[in-house]
């Protein structure tokens, strides 16, 4: 199944629970947007792409269930429900871009009904939901191109199908080259605090049968030195109109080693990651999370630093453009200068 | 106590299991050498200058307890036993250091009979532990000159008093600074795989009552990206003669960000950590440990990963010296070139 997806039959919004991978799989079922903006949150969902989508569904849901005696009622309870989606979490832009494409459809002036005002959201959401399994793909063609054969590639958290609607979009890239024949060997940095490399890209590669070591991200500047690994893949979840790439914590450190031993870094992103909006990443927002799951293993609730220690918890860093060998992105892959040559490739709202 | 100590009254080699920490305060007990490597390998005891001392009490238990006809059959048993302990880890010099100096004693034709041997084995490890307390106090004292009021410092694995006989190198400086009222902030690297961070330093901070919070390793790029990072204090396991570091998986990745951000990066070490005879850090052999370590949280034996998942755990990385602003050392704070200053430091043998 999808990562996340709508169910026709309940009119609820079904997602993976990857909280609880690789252990268990579980799907979780909610009917009201509270609910998808509590799971984006909590990280029931992840990845820049899924949060998107999940937030569009939200938006079903809350076309859906809202209470309203008129369409002027339920264009203004969709207004506040966006904003209530568009705060679950800050950094990836994916959030608010797919919250903005629903409002566009909300205010349609010749939607003038209820049940039209519902179907008109829901059949959005599912675009937005579809296009991505499609965007992703465009990706991983336009990136499989950059893969040699028997590649060593460096790869940090997860942007599987479980970051996106399906497929993925850096580890998308990979299963592509891997679907070419190209077998690909991949290093899974184990992404501290949450583990998703070890919990979630480990899983995902093992669906694949993709070959990989499971390495600590202390580890990637060791391997780099080594000149064993060929490239670096990571995704983002945003990206400013310099080049300058907002991903999860620990990829700027990773950046840094790949330039210093020479070896390609690239980002792979929809155009919906872009946010043409920032010039320069140092004004993307970064989102600090509670300080408990550095305190322990958080997924399974096991403690390891002192009582009363105390801890900060920053979930993604600003790697700066000069770091960055390529972007890959639906409409091909952008090459420095980014801020004459990204802004070429994403679309116009 | 001391992290390591001889125990006269039964004549055993004692030690803090630092594999339990923070959650359980436990003292082991050796009557065998073969154990103290054991103890080692598993890292009961870690640390450059911990190990060296527990080798050479280990030394200790061996002249004592190996069954020999003479002085001469003793002299050759305690070679072997020598080269046991040598081999229980490769990366830190301080432990063939520390063996080949009880070797000196074993080897002086002075001694004619057992009981000397025994005596003068004792009597040398025992003076290796009291000169490591001496010597971390003389480098605290060094390093604490060149810290500031106020200053934020990334410190990277465990450099404490459990890294050491006791006191520590560079925990040892940043507990020279507490004690001299300058209210340093420390940022604890939490150190995957082992979190030596996470566990042994926050604990040892908390009952110093110095300030700090802990960190993933992968967001110790972030923190000094922002501007408000003073200083990076590390140990190091081997220095080479040109001030290359080998130091714990993920130091290389950190000095590079140091220095991106010219923030300054200094290694704390005694001489007895700095190996003339490498002139280059890619010669120092980096010790690959058991991948269990990375597949989930060893210490509590909790697994992350998917079953069948593999890994790699490569434990130390080697800085080189162009990242390295200082290396402080007992006799004096060491600047670059590294390759003319260093052997001024460090006394012959």
């Amino acid at each position: 199944m999808r990562t996340v997806d709508w169910d026709y039959e309940h009119q609820q919004v079904r997602m993976i629970d990857q909280r609880l991978l690789p252990g268990k799989f579980e799907v979780v079922s909610f009917e009201d947007y509270h609910q998808v903006a509590d799971a984006i949150r909590k990280m029931v969902v992840r990845g820049a792409p899924a949060i998107g989508a999940s937030a569009a569904f939200g938006m079903a849901l809350a076309a859906q269930t809202l209470p309203a005696d008129g369409i002027t009622e339920l264009r203004s309870s969709l207004g506040i429900a966006a904003e209530y989606l568009k705060a679950a979490r800050p950094t990836a832009i994916n959030l608010t871009w797919a919250v903005e494409r629903i409002l566009r459809v909300v205010n349609r002036t010749e939607i003038e009904s209820i049940p039209e005002m519902q179907t008109a959201v829901l059949d959005q959401a599912q675009r937005i939901a579809d296009e991505d399994v499609e965007i992703n793909q465009r990706m991983a063609e336009h990136g499989a191109g950059l893969i040699e054969d028997n590649e060593t590639i460096i790869h940090h958290c997860n942007t599987g199908a479980l970051a996106t609607v399906d497929w993925g979009t850096a580890l998308g890239v990979i299963r592509m080259a891997h679907e070419q024949g190209k077998s690909p060997h991949v290093l899974v940095d184990e992404t501290r605090p949450r583990l998703q490399g070890a919990r979630l890209t480990a899983w995902e590669l093992d669906q694949y049968g993709i070959s990989y070591d499971l390495i600590t991200d202390n580890a990637a500047g060791y391997f780099l030195q080594s000149g064993d690994v060929d490239r670096v893949l990571v995704g983002a979840d945003r990206v400013a109109a310099n080049g300058d790439v907002a991903n999860k914590i620990g990829t700027y450190m990773l950046a840094l080693a790949a330039k210093d031993n020479q070896v390609p870094f690239f980002a792979v992103v929809p155009t919906s990651t872009v946010d043409l909006a920032l010039s320069h990443g140092d004004q993307i927002p970064i989102e600090e999370r509670d300080p408990v799951e550095v305190l322990g293993i958080e997924v399974q609730g096991e403690r390891v630093a002192p009582n009363g220690a105390s801890a900060r918890n920053p979930a993604f860093d600003v790697t700066p453009n000069h770091l960055i060998t390529g972007i890959v992105t639906e409409n091909g892959v952008v090459y420095p200068p980014f801020e004459d040559n990204l802004y070429q490739v994403v679309p116009e709202i």
